[in-house]
């Protein structure tokens, strides 16, 4: 997951939307390049999937930023929490990046508001779940041309309906579910590290919290 | 330079240019997925550039050969030198990464023999110069579908001519000599210090080499 944060991070960072739209028209037209330094890029979700992103774009300079529901310390990475952190957190972001779980709290958290508050030519990657994004409101900054692009893994029904406006829209990218693919060997390796570690210890490995939803 | 080299491997990596297909065709296709340490990417050319390269696709956790002159020792790194170990190397490779400067022994080097050398489905990225890529032996390799996908930021003439095959191929991705931008800042600091080692030392940089030709 930290890897296909990165990848499409700099799909987005090197302007390969853009230069693909170029090649269609036969335009030879270098863009001003901007150093990863100089981008913000904005977790929403800080837990293990967050962090692990978060370093990996650290280490590739970027500047990180990142929002959950209670602030973390993480070194390099300037942390936010709540209503009026996310929206501070916001007003500096190119990059938005959401990997945030499926609650009651989180469902539409992507809103109108939120969409409008990002500063003009920022981008949105959604790599968790669909609901948390207002398609609506997601439509309406792309065609205002407020939100630069959209880099979509995750959608509300799935597979995207053959309906859907986003397989067409010129500043959308569609996947189809495939940002944090299951590797069968290391999925393998962890349920054996977790039976191992049950019989010397007893001990059974943190999970999902139904009270919290994840 | 190394940054772009990360991102383009990445987009192959990621199968970017066929779920970019499939999406113009409205499928939802999740194809497989081949985990970093399962692909070798191989520099032709370990020079600076080379050599960062290198350290940048290693902590990604790709695998990494590289092609030059002389054989290097670099941590992690198989090195291959002479047309042998050339042609070993490239049985192996998954990306081509083509980072070699242009000279009378570079020029053509990337021929039908090497492209018919590398296994079915691998990738090429030129990111030197147009003249080392024999551009026909290259059309012929991706047309037989043994070529998966070829990025090229760099061509014989530029701005690459509105007739060239390449700005339409399915397979191809054209970029306007983009991979290794100047940044303006950076430029500036490395003269200024160029400048103040020189009234320091008396010592000029190590620059262009006229007999090796770069």
């Amino acid at each position: 997951m930290a890897e296909a944060v990165l990848a499409w991070t700099l799909f987005l960072h090197r302007d390969m939307p853009a230069y693909a739209r170029q090649q269609a028209e036969r335009r030879w037209q270098p863009l001003a390049y901007t150093p990863p330094e100089a981008r913000t890029v904005s977790l929403l979700g800080l837990g293990e999937l967050g962090q692990h992103a978060a370093q990996v774009l650290r280490r590739e300079r970027f500047k990180v930023c990142g929002w959950s529901r209670s602030r973390k310390h993480i070194e390099g990475v300037e942390s936010f929490a709540g209503e009026k952190g996310l929206f501070e957190m916001l007003a500096g972001t190119d990059v938005l990046v959401c990997l945030l779980p499926l609650t009651e709290h989180t469902q539409g958290l992507v809103s109108h508001r939120v969409l409008q508050v990002l500063p003009d030519d920022a981008a949105l990657i959604n790599f968790s779940r669909g609901p948390i994004v207002d398609d609506a409101a997601l439509l309406q900054a792309l065609d205002t041309v407020r939100l630069k692009h959209a880099v979509l893994d995750v959608f509300d029904r799935e597979p995207l309906s053959a309906e859907s406006p986003f397989w067409s829209h010129p500043r959308v990218t569609v996947l189809p579910h495939v940002s944090g693919p299951t590797d069968v060997e290391s999925a393998a390796a962890i349920v054996a590290d977790n039976i191992r570690n049950f019989r010397h210890t007893g001990h059974v490995p943190e999970g999902v919290d139904f009270r919290r939803g994840y």
